[in-house]
């Protein structure tokens, strides 16, 4: 990773494959996995990285690290999707960041070669993958936290909002 | 993001700030935030991304996103710090990846301006840093995971390998 210059450092990634869903229009598509549940997807692997898969299926659920390929510009003030109310972005998981790389906790249903088959699916179609991570709840579980802004958003509320306007109907 | 050819997309991030550990040493360095409970360290935000942070301080956990800066080429089978068997990278959370992208849930102790003061860090000193989330557990907690190899892994084993041999008594 070079530095750029003494203030910042760059890092030039590139997509080790393509996530597919039934999700083509970005203000149709559902802002998380637990608004997306059961929503079918592929995470489709350039052949050159399948070797990485090797015991992935052993793991229930995986992190997907992604770009927001169609996410606009940057903003650093955002009104998140889930309340009428304007935040920093980093206080928020919307898609217009500085790096627009999203994160997403989905299900492992199966593997087939250098492909995943998934559930709770909340990732436009088409979208560059970045990186998989195994789900690890000794790793990625805190019991204590506390939510800030979030906690004023009521779980039906929240669903309604975080579903969209999304249509599983289309084929994956 | 360009589109580099038929297989793969592109994307250059830069960092939008660094973290500060007690960490100065690869080897010595936790290998997750549950083996580095306690440990202090800072997220040091440039200035230009300052406005993001509103709101952040209401969450008590948050995502850093980072650039693992020291870690080797990209290996596709590695053995885990964990475990002495060798895994598909994509079933660990290595370092050693297609995409050096580092993924820690950190404690969110206090703000002051530009300085985050974190705790149970477990990320190297001079990490340049890509993104911050908001720990959110409707979002990103699942109680049915599943979790391959590494449920093989005991809790003891986990925490002495884990740990490595981080000493806390430097200044962060």
């Amino acid at each position: 990773m070079p530095k750029q210059n003494s203030d910042a450092a760059t890092l030039t990634v590139r997509s080790i494959g393509v996530i597919r869903s039934p999700h083509t229009v970005a203000d149709q598509t559902p802002i998380q996995p637990v608004f997306a549940q059961g929503v079918p997807g592929r995470a489709e692997i350039l052949p050159q990285y399948a070797a990485g898969l090797q015991d992935l299926d052993g793991f229930s659920h995986i992190w997907l690290l992604y770009c927001f390929h169609q996410a606009g510009p940057a903003r650093l003030i955002v009104k998140p999707f889930l309340q009428d109310a304007e935040h920093g972005v980093f206080a928020t998981r919307a898609p217009t960041r500085p790096n627009p790389i999203g994160l997403s906790l989905v299900r492992l249903v199966r593997r087939e070669g250098c492909v995943l088959h998934l559930e709770d699916v909340d990732v436009l179609d088409g979208t560059p993958l970045l990186d998989i991570k195994p789900y690890v709840p000794r790793f990625d579980y805190r019991a204590d936290a506390r939510t800030g802004w979030l906690a004023a958003v009521d779980e039906q509320e929240a669903r309604q909002r975080g579903q969209r306007s999304f249509r599983t109907d289309r084929p994956c």
